[in-house]
């Protein structure tokens, strides 16, 4: 039976994850939740519910797992654990340092209520916390590296959108060629947070705005700006929109480790990204699939892809797997 | 309390594995089995016994986990089965071919004698494996290519081994540059299995041997040879000796998808070793404690990588692992 898939939240995550579904047949989308008129959204698909937020409730019982596309820095600390009541859930919280606490709370309304959600499933964190942990299991005397870029932080962007002046920006995390080629040598160098990344930051200034005094807001902004090597263009509305409104990303995770009487081993995985919410949302997608059969199994509470068995991800089943890709 | 693991087979795989063990402070190495005579065999630490290979049914009960380090072509065939009715045990199994037959054989004996036992845990079958699974998981609409090399491939060098007049023989396994650069891009190649990998023989000839009638042989060999761009070099045993006992290896997993409109993605992993047994001791290590761990929650039968949670494979707790390299 194909698994019932529920999107709660519609921006560019819930559009890649209606691509997404598409492209997976054991899998079905049931309702889309936003917050907005639903029926000013165009889904062209009579099988879908669009629906308001508010009526996720009701439809307990016809979604088997639902898919938070919401943003980490206010919707999902909140609506992870509210749905998690309701629904075995899958979400991309992405704050980092914030992990521990999210897991906390959303471990208490799953585990009460008997659903499992996994939470913080994209590329990083997500595929790129599974390529540490397998490399450091792996290589335990050693060094990890993550490389960022050449990519838009939407964090950065939103720092510089902050200054007074300032109508618009797009920031690029520029990785720095040869911090990686280093690394990928086994040298295991010691790098500072500037040696490893550039900031590259395109700017839409109001009429009249001091320029040169935005440039300099930019450049010594603490922890965002003020360590790295930053360079501030500023441009019109109209460019920032025609040149800068491409979602590529990408990143490279590294470890350099010894074994035996001193012999190195790299171990390296990158991605390349025409779309970074696109791809994120394909990570959802297949970690849908793993929450519906571990909660089939009776697992329950939160848990993140390092609690995944692989196999769970694939519509294969395990003999086909251990056939083909063994 | 301390995994105790023991070694069954002592030739470069288990010389890695106590190189690893060291490396790993929750792990102790109980004993070493071998088939040669025991007292030949330099081990310097008086907590390690070394005892012959039929001894091993008198080690139950002192041993979480055995490590098997025999080859995939006669030892693990009869080996794991048969310790599995006695240990948890880990092999690296590696006749892709074959995978099916002893994983049937090695769940046999262990589900009737309620062990866990993993099998094919090195980097192809094992990381490489993982990587596929996890890149087609992500993105079902895609290619996946693996490129082995530049190193030795022992098979290859074997079938040489046994042409009329050659003493020895090492054979290279080179990935084609162009090649792996054209599925860095996206492009999608279809590649044949000679347009992915060159083959370079270093031969040591008998004295007076046809040395063209053996360099034809080599290169007419089918499946091994005949599709390959095949070079042969004929040297001295001395030559060998110095040049081509390195045991570096590596190679390359790339799937490259597209999501949406036409967005393209490339995943790639990839491992440059130094030493291709200690790299892959170091895996059955990490494999060995997930083992020890799945064994303790009451798992049995025979499983692969594939099957793993990421998290038994590290000695860090689950609130560390989420914290640090989520």
């Amino acid at each position: 039976m194909s698994i019932r898939i529920g999107i709660y939240g519609y921006g560019n995550l819930g559009r890649g994850v209606v691509s997404a579904i598409k492209q997976n047949s054991d899998m079905t989308l049931s309702a889309i939740f936003t917050r907005r008129d639903p029926a000013s959204l165009k889904i062209n698909d009579p099988g879908v519910r669009v629906l308001r937020a508010e009526e996720a409730e009701n439809m307990v019982g016809d979604i088997d797992v639902m898919i938070l596309c919401g943003g980490s820095a206010t919707d999902l600390p909140v609506q992870t654990p509210a749905l998690s009541r309701l629904f075995n859930c899958v979400d991309s919280f992405d704050n980092h340092s914030r992990i521990p606490e999210h897991f906390a709370a959303v471990d208490k309304t799953a585990s009460e209520s008997g659903h499992l959600t996994l939470i913080s499933c994209g590329w990083d964190p997500g595929m790129f916390s599974l390529n540490r942990l397998y490399a450091s299991a792996v290589l335990p005397e050693g060094n990890d590296y993550t490389f960022w870029g050449k990519g838009i932080s939407q964090g950065h962007s939103d720092a510089i959108r902050r200054i007074d002046g300032v109508l618009d920006a797009r920031q690029y995390t520029i990785p720095v060629e040869d911090a990686i080629n280093s690394v990928r040598r086994g040298e295991n160098p010691v790098l500072s947070a500037g040696e490893k990344h550039t900031r590259e930051c395109y700017v839409v200034a109001e009429d009249g705005a001091d320029k040169a005094r935005i440039e300099q807001e930019i450049k010594t902004m603490p922890a965002y700006f003020a360590d790295y090597n930053t360079t501030v263009h500023f441009i019109s509305a109209e460019e920032l929109k025609a040149n800068h409104s491409a979602m590529y990303h990408g990143g490279v995770v590294i470890r350099s480790g010894k074994t035996g009487n001193g012999n190195n081993h790299v171990i390296e995985y990158s991605l390349k990204l025409d779309s970074n919410p696109e791809f994120t949302s394909s990570i959802l997608v297949s970690c849908a699939r793993a929450v519906h059969r571990m909660a089939c199994e009776g697992m329950k509470g939160c848990k993140t892809m390092l609690d995944v068995a692989p196999v769970y991800l694939s519509p294969l089943p395990a003999d086909q797997l251990r056939k083909k890709l063994l």
